[in-house]
C-alpha cells in the first residue's frame, strides 16, 4: 500500500429536504468535492458510494451509485455502491483508499448520500416492523439499555449524557451546514419528549437528508493539485462480533478497530488533536470515547462533564456538531466526518477550528441491534 | 498489484427455495467454498458480499453481509456488502481481488447471494411500478426492443435466439446445480408464453434463489493449500455510460470492459477456451458474444446457429447452462460464474467439461434500463 492523501472534500447542507432526490444530494456533494480539489470529472478513475436505503423517486432499487456519478460527468469508470449500515460512507472512503493505495488508480472519489424524508424515502420507517423492532430492539431501545447499564455499572448520570447534546449543539451552531444550529440546555434535553427511557428526543440524532464526498489521490499525483496534503493514516473496518465480551455497554469491535487504526497510522490516542465520533445518541458518544481510548472505561461521562471534549478543551470531540446536531444522513455520515477532519487539518474550519490540529480521528459504527452484528470504522487523517 | 489466485469455490443449488432465508443460502455457499479450499473461517481476512435486494425474513435492511459471514464463523474482519445491480456478485469478487492484490490481505472471500421468492422476498416485484416500468422499460421491455433492433439491423432471427435457449438448456441439463435441467426445442421456446414481443418465457431467465462463494488468495499463500492454482487474469468493472453510441443493441461499456480485461490478462478473445456470458435473455447472449469480441458485430446469431458456442463446438458459451437454465439469483450470479470457471479450469466440470480448458471469461452486466446507466464486469481466469 502506497501513501494516499485527500485533496478535496464537499458536502451539502444537512437537513430535511423532502423535495430533493438522492441523486441531487449526491451530485451536489460530488461537485463540491471536485471543485475543492480542483479536479475535473474525467480525472476521477474509480468511485465508491455509500448508501443504505437506495430509495429513489423513480422507484428503482439498483445502481444509485452510477446514477449519482453519471450526473456529474463521471462515467465509464468503475463505480460501486457499498452498504454497511451506518458505516456505509466510511466504508466507501476505505474502499477508495485501498483502490488508490494498491496502485491500481491514482485518483478516487468516495461519496456518501442518504435520503430519509419526503419523495422516495421509506424503508427506515419500517424498523419498528422488523422482528427486532417488535421485540423493542430498535436503535433507541438498544441504546436505552446500554445507557441503563452504563449508569448502573459506572455511575454515569443523565446530566452527563445531556451535556453531550449541549456540547455538540454548541459546536454545531458554528457549523453553517448543520441541521439544528441552535443551542440547548441540560434542562431542555431532559424535558424534551421521551423516546425510550432514559433517552429523550434531544438525546437522539435527528432524521436527516444529505450528501458528502471526498477526492483521494496518490501522494505523487496530489502534488499537481495542492500543497495542502492531508494523509490517510488509516481507514480500518471491523465487522461481525467478538466473543470476548458480554457487556452490552462495550463494543469490542470498536476497540479493536481503533487499536488497528492506531497501529496503521503510527499514533496513539494521546497524539490526536480532535475526533469526530458516531454520537447517534448522547450515551453513544460517552461509551465510544471510552472504546476509542480517549479515556478509561467508565470515565466517558466525566470526560464530557469536565469540559475536556468541548471546543477549547483539551481534546474536542465532534467539533462539527456530530450526528446529534449536524444530523445523520446514514450513508453520508462517514464521508461528512472525513470532510470535517480535512477542514480542521487545513485550518479552514472557521469559528469551530481546533487550533493547530495536526491529527484527527473519525469513528462510525452501524448495525449492532439485537444480533450484535454490524460494522465499525476508524479513519485517521494527518497533515 | 500482486498475483491473486482462486483456491476454492462453492455454490448452492439454484432454484426457488421459498422456505430458505438469504442468510441460509449465503452460508451454505460460504461453507462449500471454505471446504473446497481447505481453509478455516479464521483464515479469511476480508470479505465482500454482493446482494441487490437485501430482503430478510427479519425485515432488516442492513448488514446482510455481516449476518451471512457471522453464521459461518467469519467474524471480526472487514466485511462489506456491495451492490451494482446484476453485477453485484462479480463486483464482490473484484473487490476481493483488489484487497488481496494490494497486499493488504492474504486471503479474501467473495460471496454472492439473492433471495427472490417466498419469505423475505419482495422488491423486485415492484419494478413494474417504477417510472421506467410504467413506461415499459422493464428488463423484458428493454431487451425486446434490443431484439427488434438487432433483427432489423443484422437479420438476426427468432430461431437463432431460440437456439440460445436450446443450447443453454442442453448444457444445464449436465449441471446438477441448475434450476431447470430439462432440454427444450426451438418450437417449445417460440410457443412458450409471450412475455414481451418477441421474447417468450423461455427466451427469459427465471426468478431464482441461490448463493455462491469464492476464496481468493495471494499466490504465495495459496501454495500452502493447493497445487491447482487458478489465476485471476483480470476483474474489470466499468460503469455509467459512454456517449459514443446510440445503437441500443450495442453496449459500449461491455466492449470497453472486455478490452481492458484482455489487456490486463494479456490474452485476446482468440486465446479463450470458453466463456460464461450474462444471458438474461436469449438476445442478450447473442449481443454479448459480439460485444466481448467472440465474433463480429451482427454475427452473434450465426455463431449460435452454426453450433460454435455449444459444448463440443469451437468455443463453448455458458457450459454451466447460463442464467437461462442454471438460474439468475442476482447477487449470486457473478460469483457462480467464477465457480464454473474454476471447475472448468481444474477439469472438474464433469459431463459439461470443456476439454483442456486453460483460459475462461465471465461477463455480467446490470442496470441499463431506460437511463442506460449500469455496470459491466469482465473476469478472466487462467490456469
Amino acid at each position: 500500500m502506497r501513501n494516499v492523501v485527500v485533496i478535496g472534500v464537499g458536502m451539502t447542507n444537512f437537513g430535511k429536504f423532502p423535495d430533493l432526490t438522492v441523486e441531487q444530494l449526491g451530485r451536489e456533494a460530488a461537485w463540491a468535492a471536485m471543485k475543492d480539489a480542483g479536479v475535473r470529472p474525467q480525472d476521477i478513475q474509480v468511485a465508491y458510494l455509500g448508501n443504505l436505503t437506495e430509495r429513489r423517486e423513480t422507484g428503482h432499487i439498483s445502481c444509485v451509485a452510477q446514477e449519482v456519478l453519471m450526473g456529474v460527468g463521471v462515467r465509464g469508470i468503475p463505480v460501486t455502491r457499498v452498504e454497511n449500515a451506518c458505516t456505509s460512507g466510511s466504508t466507501a472512503f476505505r474502499e477508495a483508499w485501498i483502490a488508490v493505495g494498491s496502485g491500481l488508480y491514482d485518483m478516487a472519489m468516495a461519496v456518501g448520500v442518504e435520503k430519509l424524508t419526503g419523495r422516495g424515502a421509506g424503508p427506515l420507517t419500517r424498523i419498528g416492523d422488523t422482528i427486532d423492532g417488535i421485540a423493542g430492539f430498535s436503535p433507541p431501545g438498544m441504546w436505552a439499555m446500554r445507557a441503563r447499564r452504563h449508569m448502573a455499572q459506572y455511575g454515569t448520570t443523565l446530566e452527563q449524557m445531556a451535556k453531550v447534546a449541549v456540547k455538540n449543539r454548541k459546536h454545531g451552531k458554528l457549523n453553517p451546514r448543520a441541521q439544528y444550529p441552535k443551542e440547548v440546555t441540560v434542562e431542555e434535553v431532559r424535558k424534551s419528549p421521551m423516546i425510550c427511557d432514559p433517552l429523550t428526543l434531544l438525546d437522539s440524532c435527528p432524521t436527516t437528508d444529505g450528501g458528502a464526498a471526498a477526492i483521494l489521490c496518490s501522494e505523487e499525483a496530489a502534488k499537481r493539485y495542492t500543497s495542502k496534503l492531508i494523509y490517510v493514516g488509516a481507514a480500518v473496518l471491523k465487522s461481525g462480533t467478538y466473543d470476548s465480551t458480554r457487556n452490552i455497554a462495550i463494543n469490542e469491535i470498536e476497540k479493536r478497530a481503533a487499536q488497528e487504526a492506531y497501529e496503521w497510522a503510527g499514533v496513539g490516542p494521546q497524539d490526536l488533536d480532535f475526533a469526530e465520533v458516531h454520537d447517534c445518541f448522547t450515551i453513544a458518544e460517552i461509551v465510544r470515547t471510552e472504546n476509542l481510548g480517549f479515556c478509561k472505561e467508565g470515565e466517558g461521562g466525566k470526560l464530557v462533564e469536565e469540559g475536556t471534549t468541548q471546543l477549547g478543551g483539551k481534546f474536542p470531540v465532534n467539533p462539527s456538531g456530530g450526528l446529534l446536531c449536524k444530523g445523520h444522513p446514514i450513508g453520508a455520515t462517514g464521508v461528512a466526518q472525513v470532510a470535517e477532519l480535512v477542514w480542521q487539518l487545513r485550518g479552514e474550519a472557521g469559528a469551530r477550528q481546533v487550533n493547530g490540529a495536526k491529527v484527527g480521528l473519525a469513528h462510525c459504527s452501524g448495525g449492532f441491534i439485537a444480533q450484535d452484528t454490524g460494522a465499525s470504522t476508524v479513519i485517521i487523517l494527518k497533515r
